[in-house]
């Protein structure tokens, strides 16, 4: 068969890792395809130091790659939603396929950009836009497609996982972790995508849509971010037995689907309080093969470009096979997507780890536990502790599951208190199981 | 699109799960597929009581079903390896494509099995052979197809793993848990499959072959079991930091393929040594991602039936498909398989864990030390202790890596020490970093 031939957009990380794994594993690939795979374009504000040595052609107009017609599959791997968005629309347009690493534009434009891709007949395939190098959107729309998916649950950013690590293994605070990390090249200059939890929000949109057969509905997601968790939260959650984790969670319940990204407690006995620094990991339960976990690399050129290069192949694979009868985008037949509602926030129900600094006087403690118990929240553990020469002290509760709704309105009472110092710092609990 | 027609043969455990599935997510898997898989016919000494209900073709000769015109894809559940191999044989050379969780037979007889199957342009998928539910087969052979696999290690044999989780939680006998496992079902009447390795080896193989694009060479596979780990090896293992599990290790070397089951010391801290009970995990490292592990239940109705059905989605949506460019059966062209080396197990390098008793007198642990010097083995720690009333005390020594033929010599010499009782227990150490 002749060579598959594909146009790279974009030669930054993720492009230059792609790049290179298509180069040095060129043997191995065509092994596996019995045919070759070739780079037939590059478009890049520069190039890499391979394509003057290969001879390839570089760009300088991303455009030229979509629409050079010698071009089967284009790579999109320049990020952002505006130009990354025209410049896909252009190559379905032209009737390429696309890969792409960009989980911001799948999740807020997947919709159109799916629907475009079907009426050319043309597939845009996503592995490298969550979770890096981990093959989980195949582990979920393929692997798993026997199942009806009941819930999954992920460390889907490696900033936030390796942040959390350090304030857990090392005692040490948000602030402090988060300026090491920038330093090492894991965090951004803006780090709000990661820590505010929007990336793992992208990537949940996503994985929720392949699990379930609903449309991409990013605007829909809870999304809350761990800038707020304190080195005293991972000291004491760590004396109850738990890890805190920023976790992406997606749940079929009888009224509706939970999607939230949020700082979650987990039992340290847990196999995702396990995977820690930049690594993340993916918990999906099906009603047949229960509980699966899928671990890796979740960033990074090679392990990102890893998912792109597979993409590619399995691209490659399907140009000469019926475009009717291929894998779905979304891993379930465009026209059979459900509109099962997603929840509010405030319907969904989980435990609660509270965090509050309280009077150390007499009656504090009662009219607390009455509160709580004043809407339905029955008490877990607790932990209240003295501190030398202070009459404001830590109180620590753990709750069992009850209604978000219910939680705001006994944090809205406690905080109205006198006796209650500050706001009270609230941490979700899970326990995957 | 017409309805896929899926013949049945056999209605044990993982014969009743996949036709359960196939009932109970039938809506689901139209959603996915844009098509009704039906059971056309089953083929099994008894039905199922759903063939009653829903009037399912039950017929007590298995081969009617390989012979029905009206099936597209055969499933061959009946295990074993002679009637088996017949079954699936004649469905290739009927035209039917074949979907089969017989790992014996895949391990065993792959090669003619999918020579035939090429040559009649169909398929043989064989995803539920390996791990049960985990898609471990989909991810090597096309999530992580951009790679050059260096080594995979896995705990795929869950009976295995939980006699050996046992019996480090709770410091029991190897005995007295199969005796458990075999009242609980975990362990069949016989259990020499399972303890002795023979089931880790034909997964392992299969897994080594798509790997690295190698033909099935079962009888090549170094098979130990884990019959002869006693309770004291364990708790000296626990000791010095490290758990003991039954491990398939197959590793990419200048040499050659290792290949090789044997109960192995890791860290307590690997990922891997978290992973309890009956559940399996793989970890595959390839060039691009870097280490990947996935995790889930490797065993049992539901978790296998799991696979057989995404296998049976898969063949669904390669029927409109060009034969010559699906994914190949062993993840690589079949003209394009290496014939690269499978190593003799002298040939490998590891730690070792060295489990001894010796007389406890002066002079007998230089005579030990030096002749693990003399054989070029470095000496990374090492336990003594008295024992209460005895001359006889045991003595553990983990050694750094050397070649198994170093350490046979080295365990010869030791033997033949008049101070040194019986025969030295070794156990592979890796570390699998």
């Amino acid at each position: 068969m002749k060579p598959v031939k594909v146009g790279i957009c974009g030669l930054g990380t993720v492009g230059s890792g792609s790049f290179n794994i298509l180069l040095k594993n060129a043997e191995e690939i065509t092994r596996r395809v019995g045919r070759s795979i070739v780079i037939e374009q590059v478009g890049a504000r520069r190039g890499n130091d391979a394509c003057d040595t290969t001879g390839i052609n570089v760009t300088r107009d991303i455009f030229d790659v979509v629409n050079n017609p010698e071009i089967d599959i284009v790579l999109e791997l320049i990020g952002g939603t505006s130009v990354a968005k025209e410049l896909v629309m252009t190559a379905l347009e032209n009737g390429k396929h696309v890969v792409t690493a960009n989980k911001a534009l799948i999740a807020e434009h997947g919709n159109e950009i799916f629907a475009k891709a079907q009426e050319k007949g043309v597939i845009v395939a996503f592995e490298a836009a969550v979770a890096g190098g981990i093959p989980i959107i195949k582990a979920v729309r393929e692997g798993l497609s026997a199942n009806r998916i009941d819930w999954l649950a992920g460390i889907i950013n490696g900033t936030g996982n390796f942040i959390l690590t350090e304030m857990s293994e090392k005692q040490r605070n948000f602030d402090d972790v988060l300026a090491e990390a920038q330093a090492l090249g894991y965090a951004e200059a803006d780090p709000t995508f990661d820590v505010e939890g929007i990336d793992a929000a992208h990537k949940l949109t996503i994985l929720a849509s392949i699990a379930f057969g609903i449309p991409l509905q990013f605007e829909k997601t809870y999304t809350e971010g761990i800038s707020r968790v304190t080195a005293e939260d991972v000291a004491f959650a760590d004396e109850l037995g738990y890890a805190v984790k920023h976790l992406g969670i997606a749940r079929r319940t009888k009224l509706g689907i939970e999607l939230r990204v949020h700082p979650t407690l987990i039992a340290r006995k847990h196999l995702l309080a396990s995977v820690n620094g930049v690594m993340n990991a993916i918990m999906v339960q099906g009603d047949a093969v229960g509980p699966t976990l899928t671990y890796g690399a979740g960033a990074g050129a090679l392990p990102t470009g890893s998912s792109v290069v597979a993409d590619v192949i399995d691209v490659a694979r399907t140009l000469t096979a019926d475009p009717t009868n291929r894998v779905p985008h979304l891993a379930f037949q465009a026209d059979a997507l459900s509109d099962v509602e997603v929840l509010p926030v405030e319907e969904i129900e989980c435990g609660f780890f509270l965090n509050m600094t309280i009077q150390d006087r007499a009656g504090v403690l009662a009219n607390i536990t009455q509160i709580l118990s004043n809407n339905g929240i029955s008490i877990e553990s607790l932990i209240q502790r003295e501190r030398e020469g202070s009459e404001l002290v830590p109180l620590v509760v753990m709750t069992h599951e009850v209604k978000e709704r219910n939680m705001n309105a006994a944090i809205a009472a406690i905080e109205a208190l006198p006796d209650v110092a500050g706001s009270v710092q609230r941490i979700r609990v899970e326990n995957l199981a």
